[in-house]
């Protein structure tokens, strides 16, 4: 069985390519409101679930105690584009937990974005661990570490395994997010060495929609979402960057949408007027053009938008192709599947209704 | 109808993404032997066809005219990585033929290699057209046009567009080579503002075959195809650039093999000592690490190598995914029903035999 074709580019009076996937919008308590594709096979959730894993800051005090603000708190959930702000916040959060870029086990490469990249080269710069667009996350980690740890680096070495105690009690937060047993998911080693952990798209949902309501998380958890849902609506930039989807997605939206791309084409995203969670994975692993493209489409359908907003989305959901010289060549688009699949959610959740759409 | 699962993307213990596509691997005569997907659904080319739009560059005798060498006729089939050696080599064919940077119409990016661009960068420059991967067939064109229109630049103008003469003669080629009529194709422009024309999997495998053997093709264009896959041969470099799988095949193999990308997930390829063409379009246009493993395993399986190419055909039909710590996370792979599907075509050269599998 493949999954349905949710994206298709056309060039000329062609389609070129197209890319299969699976969605599922879930409310908190499971109840599924769309699904398309096989939502029931494990994928990996990589960076979508920065904000679930960034928890136990908030949770344990460390956010409190080294006084962590609004962009700090969203660079802990970010897949940021190494620009220079992002670098000197990640920077700031060390700082404060009296750490350094070498307490830091993400890894190091060039800025995500290229022109970011390119300005570092032309000062004469090279890449580090700042700028790993994983290095808010893991200044969250290390500043969480220095807690449990007592600021001991030799406590914190190896923190990204599977089995270190900081490592345990981030994945805690996974847990009950997501309601999985990951002790025995499929396992696999994220990009920036930390362990990610296989789970259904309806189980990764439903940790959205957790996130978005509080509904079914110990008042904690649901204190410390609501915290960084704010915090990212706050400081969307930080979350992403210049350009980006999830920056322009919040900047729209404020907190109406808190929406977190993961490597290989997944999608996690939190609606909390309507208590809803959503996560994609494009079967091919393309998130730019593909996942982008079918979040953007879903959030369209769910939520009621004023016309700057509806505006943005639209501009997302069927972004233009243009080529070196300028021209418009081809378009992306949601398949008319998956818009026919995403207009009765809207319809039912009208209606009150929570039953299932068949793929 | 889906097309196949044709590489797998593993991550830890678990499949994490997938590419399916189409392959077809023909002989001069159009006899398949081996054929997988939808190998009939008009697919766009896109620079896989450059080496064939190169050819009225020495048919017309433009090439001998302006002393053109194999590094600049090499060029003029790449998609390069816009380093120093293929912009330098880009403006020595332009001066040869007495044109410059202006006369490309391609447009500027920034060099296709991040290494390069961050070079660039570094030194205070900004991209130009001559760091377009298309500068060197934009190149070939320019000096193509400069014999056709007797180096009138006013002539030259807008030669991008399908009805130009200079198109034309481009074109022509095209259909000569795929016994495709182009004018009723679908149609689209290119990232760099030419045409590009759909065409069966099978008619552009065809192409490379008689690319390959001469065989079915007029003898001014036999003999313009032999020269440009000497040319490339010789000068593999110049047809992509460091690091990139084209040149490495081309480095590792010599004259055996002539491989060309396209965007969009498609490969071309020719086998003169075989006599035979393949053609290949991943669905989701992922030419990084799907067309490449498809190509690398198709030459693995239709080519008897000695051991060094065996290795480097290997490392590129599998290559392992290492993180930012330099960890091993995952591996490419051709799925078994590829592998299959590729075997029994060794199997049947021996015999002599030219029946289609089935997909």
């Amino acid at each position: 069985m493949s999954n349905p074709v949710l994206v298709e580019l056309r060039r000329g009076n062609a389609v070129e390519s197209m890319h299969r996937g699976a969605i599922a919008v879930v409310d908190a308590d499971g109840a599924l409101r769309c699904a398309l594709g096989d939502i029931e096979r494990p994928i990996f959730p990589r960076s979508a679930v920065k904000a679930f894993q960034a928890l136990p800051l908030l949770t344990s005090g460390a956010a409190d105690r080294y006084g962590l603000v609004d962009e700090e708190l969203a660079l802990a959930c970010a897949s940021h584009n190494g620009e220079a702000e992002h670098v000197r916040v990640a920077a700031a959060m060390l700082a404060k937990a009296g750490l350094d870029e070498q307490a830091l086990e993400c890894g190091a490469h060039w800025p995500m974005s290229d022109a970011a990249a390119r300005e570092l080269a032309a000062v004469g710069g090279s890449p580090g661990a700042l700028h790993n667009n994983c290095s808010g996350k893991h200044a969250g980690f290390v500043c969480l570490g220095g807690l449990l740890g007592d600021a001991d680096r030799r406590w914190l070495a190896g923190y990204v395994r599977h089995e270190h105690p900081l490592m345990r009690e981030v994945t805690h937060a996974l847990v009950c997010l997501t309601g999985q047993d990951l002790e025995r998911a499929p396992r696999g080693i994220d990009g920036c060495s930390i362990p990610t952990y296989g789970m259904p798209l309806g189980a990764l949902a439903r940790g959205f929609a957790r996130f978005a309501s509080g509904v079914g998380l110990a008042p904690e958890h649901a204190q410390a979402a609501k915290r960084l849902r704010a915090a990212v609506a706050a400081a969307p930039f930080m979350v992403a960057g210049t350009g980006r989807f999830d920056t322009r997605v919040m900047e729209a939206l404020g907190a109406r949408a808190f929406v977190k791309v993961g490597a290989e084409g997944v999608y996690g995203a939190a609606l909390p007027e309507l208590g809803l969670g959503l996560a994609l994975k494009i079967d091919d692993g393309n998130t730019a053009r593909a996942a982008e493209v079918v979040t953007a489409a879903a959030i369209e359908a769910l939520l009621p938008l004023d016309d700057m907003q509806a505006r943005t989305l639209r501009s997302l959901a069927e972004p233009r192709l243009a080529n070196w010289n300028g021209l418009e060549v081809g378009r992306l688009a949601p398949t008319p599947l998956l818009r026919d699949a995403l207009a009765p959610a809207t319809r039912r959740r009208a209606a009150g209704q929570a039953e299932a759409i068949a793929p």
